[in-house]
């Protein structure tokens, strides 16, 4: 039988994750202490904002055991921590993991989960400096606090959008959305799980490396990434920097595979578009005449299409939906809202 | 009846939560973006390290909701980590806090929570730049990322203390878990919550003030909290350091609250001061010729007594207790292991 918690302890699982992060993991010569001492210590460089930003999963919240690998678990929790850091134009440098575990899980899952981190800070010459381990009677969760940089002047914010700006999004929103609706309507299988759209939920990209092109261009007005869903998170941008914004259904980009499911579901892939989806895909606003700039800038780095959906307006934190019959009617931005009754 | 989560949602928590921060907690210049994007921001001084360290505590592992108010839970959340930065000489600057909360708390306690987590930070100019709220089903947690600084030449580190060296300890360790023990044998009565050593557990102190006088001496060797308890923690500075250590157990600072509770629970006082215990005090160790300096040192800024308590030795590992009949008996060094069976 594996070996779990129980059987090796605290010490003896942090000793292996300790062993784990030096032999696969990346060391950064700015790290002066790492994983071992009361705190870890690094040297940031000097013209560089320090980003820092906390996400965490929970156990039957976030995503469902039975449908995802501890792999794919460790990635996505990364890449959510990590699409808030691109979202600001930054590249990571160091996580730190607090995880709740339960005494009965396998050693050999809980190092998946680190190779799942791993596997996406490495890329970055991105390391987990520390971290923190608890046991939880019920759910399993991790609290991921991600450290990065940003040039001090090339600092993103979803609160700088203008009125008649171009609101473009790199993606498809709704395909996370859609795949974890095939989830629960499905039981879990291996060819489920190869379901691109249970794949888009399961294991998400993030968008470091557009969003750093972005801001590296200086052409755009305000970023922001789509983990409340993409109305949810446009609804931040026109709260925070007082626009509004008309949106054109016809231009939405819905991938033929979030068609295919919306038929399946019997549901509105329009509507799967505008909801809460763990995509974490770059809504970016930038003037009319920047709009193709920002296009070949993103082009330049990424196969990541591009599109154009809507314009901001003057009506601030007011959203409206121009459908192809041209009529145009008000919605509401909606976004995960965890305590709603 | 009082507003729970489930009335005002995430996002109504979360305005409230950002308002408390605004009109109670510090702004500091250094923060370039606060609470309400993607990430926080800042920069930080030249020619400090930044230090960063994460602590979670669960209900019901690390505290008994029906013995402790909500400003203490937050209060004594907040302080583990400041006795981490404490350890390293250093001082606090940011803090990102986590909650995973259920849905029937009320709003009140939550705001309550917040005000103990800044009444620890406001007199560092410390500040709340970020976090991130979750629903939890089961038990509440708090995880909390503290980031903080210390001048590049004056980091403390656990894995540097030499032979023959002194061995410091800050106040009473030991008291918390006497605190602790007597709640597990009462009922939450308001007279219990005033005794002191519940006190100790409910409410504990930290060390920054006198970790900070230790480094700015450079006269101290290795320093650590003893959040693992004393032996847990005197354990780690050996195994790192690659040290032993001979313990006087007649030098070892009892408080006469924790003499007479141990009578009443009918236990070693000398093994509750070196078992695992939440105090937050610091071991320091230095050269037998500096003990004396470290002491002033300390007394300048702080009314908390220091104890030498033992020598460090050169049986790498091995921690011996001499009891006062002289004879000497290997100690294992135990601390939290939360998985062990």
């Amino acid at each position: 039988m594996s070996k779990t918690l129980a059987d090796i302890g605290e010490f003896g699982l942090i000793h292996r994750i300790h062993e784990l992060i030096k032999k696969e993991g990346v060391q950064a010569p700015e790290v002066t202490l790492g994983i071992g001492d009361d705190t870890a210590s690094f040297r940031p460089r000097e013209g560089y904002e320090q980003l820092v930003t906390c996400d965490c999963v929970v156990e039957g919240r976030h995503y469902l055991p039975d449908f995802i690998t501890p792999l794919d678990l460790g990635r996505r929790a990364m890449t959510m921590n990590l699409s808030d850091i691109a979202a600001m134009g930054g590249g990571p440098l160091y996580a730190l993991v607090s995880l709740g575990l339960k005494a009965d899980m396998p050693v050999a899952d809980v190092k998946d989960i680190y190779r799942g981190f791993i596997m996406e800070l490495n890329p970055f010459g991105a390391s987990i400096i520390g971290g923190n381990i608890t046991k939880t009677m019920d759910a399993t969760f991790i609290d991921i606090t991600l450290i990065g940089e940003v040039e001090q002047d090339k600092l993103m914010r979803r609160s700088t959008a203008r009125v008649e700006d171009v609101i473009l999004v790199t993606g498809y929103p709704g395909q996370s959305a859609a795949g974890l609706k095939l989830m629960l309507h499905s039981k879990p299988t291996k060819d489920l799980q190869k379901h691109p759209l249970v794949r888009s939920f399961n294991s998400p990209s993030h968008r470091i490396k557009e969003g750093q092109a972005v801001a590296n261009s200086r052409l755009a007005s305000a970023m922001i990434d789509t983990s409340d869903g993409f109305l949810g998170d446009l609804g931040h941008i026109c709260q925070e920097s007082g626009v509004g914004a008309l949106l054109i259904q016809e231009q939405f980009p819905i991938s033929e595979d979030l068609r295919q499911a919306a038929l399946q579901l019997k549901l509105d892939p329009y509507k799967l578009f505008l909801q809460e989806s763990d995509d974490y895909e770059l809504i970016i606003t930038c003037s009319p005449e920047h709009a193709a700039q920002i296009h070949s800038t993103i082009a330049a780095v990424s196969d990541m299409p591009v599109t154009e959906v809507g314009r901001t307006t003057d009506a601030a934190g007011d959203i409206q939906l121009k459908l192809p019959d041209g009529s145009q009617h008000p919605i509401t931005s909606v976004g995960w809202d965890h305590f709603a009754k």
